[in-house]
């Protein structure tokens, strides 16, 4: 399994946007990045209409679509599936995932705080690669600006270098 | 892997509906159907400003999104992945994938024939499990009418017991 570091916060504390700036970093730099969200209230992935949609209102339990450039695919589960077999979906060849949200998930973890969502730290400290804010912080791991990629990436880098 | 037929035919020929009869008739029965659908043109699974839209914006290779009651990922691929691999994606736990297209495959296909898209049988004999049609056929297969759902799945059930 690659490496899994997830991007936490309360709502919108800004996550997507750090973790959409992190992919784009990390791309740069050469690093094939996968990404898994966290859906708390169900999504829709697919557009009325299309095929896999009609595929899908006629009772199929999974749907997959490829061409040549993607492959696509929406399961029914039961329930939640462990992380690690979620992660395990995203294909074989990643340098890391990043997630965004699975804060009660054992991973690694940056922490996304805004001012307006409140200044507590809400992640164990062993847990902790770095908080992005834009408020002063009290926690021993690095504080960054939200703004700062380039810094973020850097951790990450070096976390990944590490192992 | 769970046994693959083929739902094929020429454009416009009515393959989606005939698969979506299809799929709704076996999940009545009972049984647990994926499908996979091969896209020519390429696809837009997802839609524009979702997170995970802006996630693969920003480079992520693969992207996944999970709730409670269902999982989806959308992973870039090189080239097309061989049916099998295609298939496992969906999952473990399907009674029989229908596909749609991927005519080349060395799958058991059910043919779809449209009067105005030509009445000429494409399959090979040896992989033809039907072919439902709205012409007279010269083909030694069972042929069957375009709304007639109820034979064409007691033909697949014959085929799946008969494994």
């Amino acid at each position: 399994m690659p490496p899994v570091i997830s991007i936490v916060g309360r709502r919108h504390s800004g996550k997507t946007a750090v973790l959409e700036a992190l992919v784009s970093e990390l791309t740069r730099r050469g690093l094939c990045v996968g990404t898994l969200k966290h859906s708390v209230h169900g999504f829709e992935m697919d557009r009325e209409g299309k095929d896999t949609w009609r595929h899908r209102r006629a009772g199929a339990k999974a749907v997959g679509i490829m061409s040549e450039r993607e492959v696509a695919v929406i399961r029914t589960i039961e329930a939640e599936l462990p992380l690690e077999q979620a992660v395990a979906l995203l294909g074989p060849d990643l340098d890391l995932v990043l997630t965004e949200g699975f804060k009660r998930a054992a991973t690694l973890k940056i922490e996304v705080i805004r001012v307006q969502t409140g200044c507590e730290v809400q992640t164990p400290p062993d847990q902790l690669l770095a908080v992005v804010a834009d408020c002063p912080l009290q926690t021993t791991a690095p504080g960054l600006a939200s703004g700062d990629t380039a810094a973020l990436a850097d951790l990450v880098v070096a976390h990944l270098g590490a192992l």
